[in-house]
């Protein structure tokens, strides 16, 4: 069994991390820590998880958490991951952090949106922790980046689209539709009930810091840099995201060519499905599960392709996939852990 | 008093009709049908009238309603709102019609995407009820045809940016979140409380009938054809409606010049109100009233700008600007019966 | 016009406030103070009033209130409510107070369930703002102590069942829900988005502070002490209090003579409605509105009546109720600035 | 690997119990049928299933599911469950029904609540499929009548009171409030979005068919007719029934005491969960999870105790417990295949 630690146990990311590896049959929860909630029983911090296990919350020690662990998904916010990691990494521990802290390649693009990064050298060999585009170096990397939420929706999607050089590479727009549980546990009035509630409304409107991580990888692929138009939404439901895309067509094919080239694409992947022509993604589809759902249709008038995806925030989003590339990094079976169909309706 | 009628009082536009009726201090509602409910108080259709209003439904019959009121609001589905309004038309009757029968300027337009016109020589004659944008004609007219809710949403951010040459003609992305009571109270299990709540879905795409009515009055403003990239979402909340518009930049302005001169142009529209640099609406802010919030933002970098606009869907969306138009074709204030602001939280 | 100020103007009541009387006739707001956004305009701290309401947020000098105000309403926590009230009432003025500070008559119940109260020597002079209990009180009161949210709910059907002898004055339960504004505008884990919604719990279980309040009036109608069991819900809606009472028959009557009665109590009482036989009230129908809607059934064989109310929390269950008060203190027409119905769906 | 057969599987509990299934890892389902959807794979009525599951939804036909099942679900609506189990069981299989129809003991409170009963020589053999109360039976039963969701969340906390006698028997109070899905995925205007969003309600006060049932398990347990008042509420959340029970004091016992005493009880059930004294449960912390969380507190001045319960009545209120039930009746782990922690948040 993979002795696995959980730092930041208490988010709503560490939740997830524990529902998931409660139920995993290669690993085994070893520590938990929580700054907030140290000496507490997890139990009592999410009543949810009442006999289903019995650790309690911990002060941080990077000594023992290297100690006790094999393994290590860090949950904490930016600036708190990139001091807790190369400790973790100096003691020979690989680890997966769900922070913005190991995604991106450039520490200056890294730090014109958050702050100064505390070890640059580490971005080198980190690796961003989508299994759909770069497999091949999570399963000997050290350090994982787990990508956001938004990238994740925007770039499953999009990878095959340009791959197969379908769209132009201008004028990409991706009008994302979020669930609330996306903000974290924080408190904030941004996030309260009544003033969320039957509300909708976009944020951080040409200024959101997955803008810089989406175009990082969607570069790679290109070669060349490109830039994209994304805006966040922020929608009364607790998980999901919901991405609506809009590209210029760069090739003449009908959505049911196209449908098919995506599905060829994605055809050994476990976690992406391609919905059939006419049929399109729902966040209720996916809740609680790891899938990605893909739906696309072109209009040949208009010369533009629209292109969604429904994935669950909290899963593929961020703790589903991290547990994705633990079974990646220790070659578990990809979908171990993470086979369960959506929680519907 | 105006004596008003309400054909099709049953459905939720209809409800709303009569809600902003009663409190109106220059009209009376003299008679309700429902074919549905035709003998039943319209208290027992909708509770929260009971000890408000006193009357009961009836069939629809046009002798009655001529005889019985000045003014009628035509509250069906389209189709049969084609069958209604020239007869209370030839007996005289002003009407403003809430479907989108008397919408379109082209009856070859309306036939494409609904079904043949049975008096398309009554759409000349008819005046798309915009005030923002018709109310010179809105005063005389006999005949209106309200907006649709995504049409409203759409076009009064971009009225002022198209006027004002600031965007480009071609490319322009809508995208649009509604609420699910802009699909009315027929049942459906697209509709279904279990179905829509904590999911988010598109619906429609590249198929949505709202717009070519959005393309015919933005053509009008330019005068040539005019082609939009529309998508509308359904969100699980029950009114509201946020659109997200993408255009490409025509003018290097900021967006505070670009918000002053939207503010100037709409400065003396009772019910458009413009965020300031910075903030953008919420549907929150306008449920339950007339108004609708405009927020934009400029990205030099990318050429771009983005426009928002929240609206309740049943009241600027329908039933609130079908009272302001009211109010404007029998000379009252514009905003009488329409001041209160939104129920928040 | 009267000139009404209204201190902690920034909470839910607060807003509530401000919107009924915006549409109140003979009402203008003077004053709106608010310690934390002192300086900000009011219609920046709630976007939802922009072009409504141009007023800037104060910090509290009672000397200001007092010389620009011929009433005010005070919708402070409890505590900073019976600092300030004192001083008004000292001035002058009349008061009517949306805390529990001048809810009770004996300041040991207050202090028991509160702390030591800061004027015992006004809870005599104070009117328990409940209008169809203690109107002819109200009218010449200097200071009104609005009711609490849940006992509106609970007293309001009670009342007559109590005054007609029809129930037992033993065993009555009490299940109230709530909607998630009742607890405020303040941050607290307990009404964050993510762990409200899709979700059902009741709280302070036979520790509720609304329990003794409902008691008290209860008592009085009965000239004993009358105790009843009490217990709070919370629901993931916004506004809204469904009030379900379980009361042992005292007096062999069918559901449509009682119904009958309560009717007939409540005939002259302008925001009461009760439901036919077979029907039962619903928070949608009363959300936005002042009304109270009761229904009641009993069950001969289990000897047992059930009765029910709803109430909008913010309206009934305070702000609303609040400005019924101020009609009759002034001698306004009550229902004056309060008969919009309720905003459906 | 046991072969299931679902007759009825495009309902909620259908899709339920084929989540289940997919991840129980002595079981595999070998044939679901649905008249509306024969002939349509369950991942077009569902397609959150794609890529999980292959099946055809086909027409109902005894011989082929008898033929290809060891054990079957049925999962229609009562009246057709009593056409069907007893040709299952005439053939040798054992039934585990979701509908009433296999619930009650006594033809004729069945025949008073529901219909003329078609087989009732059946209701003698089947079991009340509450393994918590019926474990023995179960193992050997033939027929099982899974519980109704309110009924099991009613007798869960009352099952220990009674038989250690905590409590009076005259004047329970059972208050549930349960989410849309309990209602099933049939259209109607009481379970339409916008007439129950943001809304709350009690219905058939008096009048519920889940009544009977829970006094027929709760006389059982007490040897002579025991009769309690239950009011059923909808709440606008998809999954959740919370239970508030209020009792009479029968012993003059502590919170802790009675806490300890439920929880011995309890201590071998793998899906009982008792709260701290202070802690109540919340849906939230079950939903997706097949546990009941219980929680309790007494008032000596009151002599009451209230007792509460929370369910995912899709889960412990149906398809949960159904296959908790199969497993009882094969052998199984009674965990397996429900071991996952709730879905949080």
């Amino acid at each position: 069994m993979l002795r696995v630690g959980i730092i930041g146990a208490t988010g709503y990311t560490g939740y997830e991390l524990i529902r998931l590896l409660i139920g995993h049959p290669e690993a085994e929860i070893s520590i938990l820590t929580s700054r907030k909630y140290a000496g507490n029983p997890i139990s009592e911090v999410f009543p949810s998880l009442r006999s289903r296990i019995q650790a309690r919350c911990r002060n941080l020690s990077i000594e023992e958490v290297a100690e006790e662990s094999d393994f290590i998904f860090t949950a904490v916010p930016h600036k708190t991951a990139m001091e807790v990691v190369p400790q973790l990494h100096e003691r020979g521990k690989r680890v997966a952090d769900l922070s913005a802290d190991f995604r991106f390649r450039d520490p200056k693009v890294y730090e014109r949106w958050y702050q100064p990064h505390a070890c640059p050298e580490l971005l080198e060999e980190a690796v961003y922790g989508l299994p759909e585009l770069h497999r091949e170096r999570i399963i000997g990397a050290r350090i994982v980046g787990i990508p956001g939420c938004y990238p994740t929706g925007a770039l499953l999607p999009l990878i095959p689209l340009i791959k197969q050089q379908v769209i132009s590479h201008k004028g990409i727009v991706i009008d994302s539709k979020s669930g609330v549980s996306g903000a974290g546990r924080e408190l904030s009035l941004e996030t309260s009930f009544s003033e969320v509630n039957e509300g909708l409304k976009a944020y951080k409107v040409f200024e959101h810091r997955h803008c810089p991580e989406i175009e990082q990888e969607l570069s790679g692929l290109t070669g060349h840099p490109l830039s994209v138009i994304f805006t966040p939404h922020l929608i009364p439901v607790t998980r999901g995201i919901l991405t609506t895309i809009y590209c210029d067509l760069a090739k003449k094919e009908t959505t049911e060519t196209l449908l098919k080239w995506v599905g060829e694409f994605y055809r050994e992947e476990p976690f992406i499905r391609v919905c059939p022509p006419g049929k399109f993604p729902n966040t209720l589809d996916v809740r609680g599960s790891n899938f990605c759902d893909i739906g696309l249709k072109v209009d040949h008038q208009r010369g533009s392709l629209i292109a969604l995806s429904a994935i669950d925030n909290l899963m593929k989003g961020a703790s589903g996939q991290a547990v994705q590339n633990m079974n990646i990094m220790f070659g578990f079976p990809e979908k171990m852990g993470l086979e369960v169909p959506a929680l519907y309706p």
